[in-house]
């Protein structure tokens, strides 16, 4: 029912396959005829393939990377599923806007333009004036933060619905032909937890990390209330009605954004193990999204290895970050970029008058 | 007597060790207090306290970063021991002056600048006008590239003695902090190979790969050929006769180098298998040159991540690169901007007014 109520009031995209069987032979050709023995620049080409093919160019440039930042609060974060109060998610917005965090110092190192969303933030975040080159807030508020979802669903159906219709608006109003994807929200991995554990049927033990720092004592209060959460909502087992009954605001924003940005086939770029739930969401949806995104790195968070295999994705990184708000998906920009220079730039063979391999 | 001779003849700078535990100590309260939880930044915290020992400062900056790529040529190429001909070496220098090979690529993304040194490839690379902003050549030859190792030592002592002053030379001209090391030589995997070999007495086998395209039948090859430079050379066992005996100009020279940028304390930034081969060479001369390296990238090479092992290096990508030149090495530098940027720019609790963990 709450699957019905939510369609009947939102229309969400549907994403076709890239498959281009000629584009893909064609990347394939240039990439082999560069002047470099075959294959030699390993899971670079691959990126370059994929970038070739999600942009339809054999020459790819991405234009005006932007940084989506999602933030909001969460009622289990009461239930101390953190190690932080609920009150640094706003104060992490500020942060974000003054320029101060990791992703503020990383987007601005490689021109990354950063818009930060307050998607349900429990203390609202006032309106300021908008800065060019510097961070921008859009209020994108659905309510101060979610629900308990260890008493019950964590959002509505309809409040979830406009989360999603949010993600979907903000990502039709940015430039550009990437979106990167970062998030904020003390409790948010109990989120990507749950989601992991419901929509692939895993134990939620396997699901289950130390998020920004509890102890092992506190990993088990935390996994005793996710459980409680599970039992509260073991009738959503839909991906929608999964993401309303144990999902966040930022969340279900960043679903949206995912949908949006797949059908408007721009690159997406996956942050760490909460943005990958949004993209498992999203692809539980429609499948072919994943053909747009570049995974940047595994996270030290317990989980998100398994959750990116349950997508098949093979992160470009792997340097134990376990910090998200996107910071993982900005180091790892400058391998996109680079990728796409290598399809542009380099020589081939015969323009620079390199010899091949000698005859066998 | 080879390394009487040589010691006589060349002056190597002593390297001291970085240790100095009161910065330490800062650089990694500064990192702590940082917004962000304690170590969530994985990998890059500690490649943040590496520059800033490294630099001596707790606001650490790379400026003028130097890819310095050595080129020559190898007696061992005519006995088949590479896919490639050894007219792609000079071919390939061209291609870098020119800026169509992937390092010339990402070396201009990054704005590294390009220095390419001629050390001794077999056709010699004519002198050409210095164009400032595009890639520079020097030429340091010391000869038409080695002997044969397979017959008897590749070079003579003094060969290996000029080339590593060379390498200490160029680097004393080059300006800026850090160092980002690259190399191309038809038949250097070869050369890596029988370093590693001979100066961490590892099987052959264990140490030999396919280069840059041999199949199973052209390793079997290479290994046989590899193997009677071993026997030919039977007597070069310590690091500076192993490096004559065995290895390569470009090699040799790479050593001078590092050694040079050592004692220079800038940051030496690792490239894969050849490189780290005339790292090693260095490290078994001066120990404490590995404080002030980053390896870059794991290679897709055989033997690398042996070498690696060696050194307990853990190297910052591992993408299946193997294609040398400098490009992994290209690839892995926005990481040490970051690292440096977080130093710099990121905001700590105090400054950002951001809550601590909640009580436990």
């Amino acid at each position: 029912m709450t699957k019905d109520r939510m369609t009947a009031s939102l229309a969400l995209p549907e994403i076709a396959s890239l498959h281009d069987g000629a584009l893909a032979t064609r990347l394939q050709y240039v990439l082999d005829h560069k002047t470099k023995p075959l294959g030699a620049l390993g899971r670079l080409e691959a990126l370059a393939l994929r970038i070739g093919l999600v942009l339809g160019r054999e020459a790819p440039a991405l234009v005006q990377p932007q940084m989506l930042v999602c933030a909001a609060d969460h009622g289990l974060a009461a239930r101390g599923v953190s190690a932080y109060p609920s009150d640094v998610t706003w104060q992490m917005v500020e942060n974000f806007l003054a320029g101060g965090a990791a992703v503020s110092v990383l987007a601005r190192q490689h021109g990354l333009a950063l818009t930060v969303v307050d998607c349900g933030v429990a203390r609202a975040i006032g309106p300021r004036p908008a800065v060019p080159g510097t961070p921008r807030l859009e209020s994108r508020r659905v309510a101060a933060g979610t629900a308990d979802a260890s008493a019950g669903p964590a959002m509505t159906a309809a409040e979830c619905a406009q989360a999603l219709a949010n993600g979907m608006e903000v990502v039709r109003g940015l430039p550009g032909n990437v979106l990167l994807l970062g998030e904020m929200g003390i409790g948010n991995t109990s989120v990507a937890s749950l989601l992991l554990a419901r929509l692939c049927g895993l134990d939620l033990n396997d699901c289950t990390g130390a998020g920004t720092g509890l102890d092992a004592a506190g990993i088990e209060r935390k996994r005793a209330v996710l459980q409680q959460a599970l039992d509260a909502n073991a009738g959503a087992r839909e991906p929608l009605d999964a993401l309303a009954a144990l999902g966040g605001l930022e969340v279900a924003t960043l679903v949206g954004a995912v949908l949006e940005a797949a059908r408007l086939r721009r690159v997406i770029v996956v942050d760490g193990f909460i943005t990958s739930a949004a993209v498992l969401v999203a692809s539980r949806l429609q499948p072919h999204v994943l053909e747009r995104c570049v995974f940047a790195h595994r996270s030290g968070e317990r989980g998100h290895a398994l959750m990116l295999e349950q997508m098949q994705a093979e992160p470009l990184l792997d340097l134990g970050l376990r910090l998200g708000e996107g910071s993982g998906a900005a180091l790892a920009w400058p391998l996109l970029e680079s990728a796409c220079r290598v399809l542009r730039e380099m020589a081939s063979f015969e323009s620079a008058g390199v010899a091949g391999p000698s005859a066998a």
